[in-house]
């Protein structure tokens, strides 16, 4: 069953009063593809790791890093799945939203999603070819088959965050 | 025992590639103080409701509710504990922070804080009479004897947000 | 004559796609407030001023200081009026907006405005009494007088900010 | 002449205090890549519109125009020029920097910077193929010739915003 999630609704106009993010982190797991009666939506992990300067040893070292699970629909569902592997260093900007489901007889469980309005592949670490989607224009998603996996664990922190480094981005054609 | 958090470390410096976040929400709980090693302490649950416009009503509904733990230190820390109570409007700008803490046995629970740089009442719901702190000047901290009444559960949603207002704000002198 | 500005316009619902901003800084010059066809308007200059550390005298010194122009609408123009002084700290979210007038025969003038969505006066330098609006209430702005006063220039830098500070905050009441 | 900005200096740490703002916008004018004694530099103007509803006619309609000159050093800034053209939709994340010039019997001049952190392609509008820059690898930059061509007027807004709009993505090989 597909868990309840920001794809899973229209989400057609806008909203007042939003806690908006800019983060810039590494694609953690391979986007989920699906298509939703209300449309395309893709979902990923991204883990955004924190860097400080120790002022003793005078040298920047990773510190805490923050796991979100990000959601695209429409176009930006379609073209991020064609686009992104994991490992890729992203920029995202978007809604937060934290959830927490409370079932009876369990620990609540809390989830934090970014609902996203744009991500892009960050320049500071490679360069990027780009190609504007054409209006009506079909574009295969080659990652869609990835639905059929079987599902990572959304709730707790991709492990493998830029383990399982694709040698090659997807070509794109 | 203190959970661990953001008030327990020296955060002396700065760090890249932090979430800032800026929000615009209310108290949901009483701020519990605590006078630490690394000195001051406060936290309190902010419930963060975003507004949506129905266009088939057209009118202004309440969305989902995002719940953050606030954490301040040191200056902030007193001036806060002094000058907040539940219910109060205010927004908040600092660290996002996203924790999850996998015990042996238990579903990992996962918390969203905010390591607070920056607070303030909103006045778009009010006015404030502000009183710069003095350099050295010891605040008198009115509500600090709420760091000895039961704690709230801070990993669910503070259900009480804003139920209890206080009919008064607390007179600061 | 009045110059155009966010104050002037009804802006009733929301955009998609503004830059937002959350910046901590100092109030500039004293708030001038206005009564509009379309409702109150208060507007003043903000000083934000980066702190950087300089890592071979190990000390934090006064970086670049922005300045913008802060304009605030109905309740929170009447409320912003009432509780803010030159000099004071506060936290301010809102939309940014760049303005570049072109008249013919001068060199073009770019403004930059914040349209303020919430203000609040910052709790990290000291603490603040809110008294929350009861709806309809007729909140007296002590400050008005000053839209009577001679116009600071909006478009250079404040260079007062922060130079003629009130000793005491204005009583709200 | 080349006017100070934020390429010409040394930005080795950070910051405590900036304004930080993520914007989703157009390329406005094509990257200006510039080898300065401090390494990298480039830059190019941004175009970010607004889009709001109107509720009378139910339609999207464009609003206000932010514009922005976007600033980015070392290896951003040869990816950036190699990765960007006019017209490209993209989203930014760095520190906001207005500064004003004043200079004798002139008007002040103010210019609006964006000390770009991170950019990418907008996956809302198109694919994009990524390749990550090894270290030490001298990335050729196709469009540093751009250098070479009339200096666009950064100070006021890039009317040929979108206009120009190239063909074919350049190669990145």
């Amino acid at each position: 069953m597909c868990p309840p999630g920001p794809g899973g609704r229209e989400r057609e106009g806008f909203e007042m009063n939003e806690t908006m993010v800019a983060v810039v982190g590494n694609v953690a797991t391979q986007p989920v593809y699906r298509e939703l009666a209300t449309g395309a939506s893709t979902r990923f992990r991204l883990a955004v790791t924190a860097r400080y300067l120790d002022r003793e040893k005078n040298v920047w070292t990773d510190g805490h890093t923050n796991f979100f699970t990000v959601w695209a629909n429409r176009q930006l569902a379609t073209n991020a799945t064609a686009s992104l592997n994991v490992g890729d260093p992203v920029v995202v900007q978007g809604r937060l939203r934290v959830r927490t489901d409370v079932r009876e007889g369990q620990q609540p469980r809390t989830s934090v999603d970014i609902d996203a309005m744009a991500i892009g592949h960050d320049l500071a670490r490679g360069t990027s070819a780009f190609r504007r989607a054409k209006p009506g224009e079909a574009v295969t998603v080659a990652g869609a088959g990835a639905a059929g996996q079987p599902e990572p664990d959304w709730e707790t922190p991709g492990a493998d965050a830029g383990a399982q480094r694709h040698p090659e981005p997807a070509a794109v054609t």
